[in-house]
């Protein structure tokens, strides 16, 4: 079944639009995990609490590869065992890891991450991908969702502070560099339409920059809209409206820190609770989400 | 030492400015190397034998992630242990990852590759990096490689046909992507300079494309350039007059698939000679560079 529609059927089965970032920042880990552990071993064992708390109430989760690599070959096993166990637990699986390069070795990308008979890519639905290099090193990507119905989501518009230095310049035609963008990803998501009328090509739109939705929405009315940046980094559910349909459908929204370390944000929980508090955070962006949208 | 001045002294040392790409496409590692071994290990014993093969005649080799992470843990397993066994050889490693993200998780990739103290940062003097998120995204690998005397090239324009899709576009300012790209290079790089007056932040630069490399030589003065795109791609040693100084200095030449892969251009060679075509290749390549350039 296409990317989309699983997606969607899912969001559905949930009734959520989460998506719960798995980003083990060492410092906050609970220290009671890394006594007599691999830094790997210790991230599994979160991850591990984390996708038990929280698989019935998501579609799906997102690894940020940078944070399994950071542990070398010991990172990578505890990312491999993580996406593993996610999949078992039902949960779709969102590797953010950027992944970008020219067309010959874009394949090799595309085989790691979308190929259901890879290592990594018989657990992954989808990946996170970079077009600084344009349509030539997409296009691999694109096939392999096709192939192996599998999605991508291209970067237009990121969250951070910074992302406007290149992506906000404006062109000589009138557009903007995300504007392009987002024309190039809706061009190369044309021919990966589901049922339920969204493509397997989403992209990259971050919660911080609400005002960039209603323009990148009309530009781009097939793509599932991966928005970072809710909770930590400041976004909030009323901010989002333009990116769902009147079904409530056409988003995920990730919040990473704001929900596997929503332990240390409040002194009711101690390191022991990081699971229950990571489901409770789960709950309230859920709640928040729903009191804005239906789904 | 800084990272500049480390290459430049491998340069003069051995008298090149080639750097070896190391990107073992499956299809075109000898058969004899695959019998009774998994990929990861017919991989490392190629990468051994090219290695032994090349190590006294370039600087630098580049390993590209994508052909590691394709074979999962296997693969990756396959990586650590070629940047291992080039460092013994006293080869630098430029690790061709184009590693992108927000500022706190690229925090995490610069620990990955570009910490001395990590798994696969003592082995790696500098990576590859995609600057589309902006200047926090690029941050956190320009402090490491304050920190620890390593390097990063930032992709500006890149070898690949679609590369103009969005570096060439033109920008209200009258400057292009690319260009407003390499003025923010040029910037990041401005506090690393080395005692021979380049920088530790350098950047990517097509070989494809020499009609760009004036503009952007004027544009990024202490930048030492990464070129792909000579031989399989296209490009020629009499091209790139401008990205080198009168010392000949100021740009390393990739060629991957057209010196590890040079069994496969001549009859004359057997799938055994897989190394010493490499080496042939090299020594023609380092010969071209050295018809036009003196280093």
């Amino acid at each position: 079944m296409n990317f989309a529609d699983r997606l969607i059927a899912a969001i559905k089965n949930k009734k959520s639009v989460a998506c719960v970032g798995l980003d083990p920042h060492w410092d906050q880990i609970p220290a009671f995990l890394k006594e007599g552990r691999t830094p790997g071993e210790a991230i599994l064992a979160f991850n591990k609490g984390i996708i038990d708390a929280i698989s019935d109430l998501v579609p799906i989760v997102k690894p940020q590869l940078a944070f399994y690599e950071k542990f070398g070959m010991d990172g990578l096993g505890a990312f491999w065992e993580t996406i593993k166990y996610a999949k078992e637990k039902g949960l779709l699986v969102l590797a953010d890891g950027k992944r970008d390069d020219i067309g010959s070795t874009a394949v090799a990308y595309a085989q790691a991450y979308l190929d259901t008979k890879g290592e990594f890519g018989q657990y992954i639905d989808a990946l996170t991908v970079n077009a600084y290099l344009g349509s030539d090193g997409v296009k691999p990507f694109v096939d392999l969702c096709r192939e192996h119905d599998k999605g991508i989501f291209v970067l237009v518009k990121t969250s951070n502070p910074s992302s406007g230095e290149l992506q906000d310049l404006r062109l000589a035609d009138g557009m903007t560099v995300k504007e392009k963008m987002a024309s190039l990803v809706a061009r190369w998501g044309q021919d990966l339409e589901g049922k339920e009328g969204y493509s397997a090509i989403g992209a990259v739109v971050g919660a911080t920059y609400p005002e960039d939705f209603e323009k990148l929405r009309a530009q781009m009315p097939q793509q599932i809209f991966l928005i970072p940046g809710y909770g930590a980094q400041g976004g909030t559910a009323a901010d989002l409206k333009t990116c769902f349909d009147e079904q409530g459908l056409g988003a995920i929204v990730n919040s990473s820190r704001g929900i596997i370390f929503a332990y240390t944000k409040d002194s009711k929980y101690s390191e022991e609770d990081f699971a229950e508090a990571a489901r409770e955070a789960v709950l309230k962006m859920n709640g928040e989400l729903a009191a804005n949208y239906k789904f």
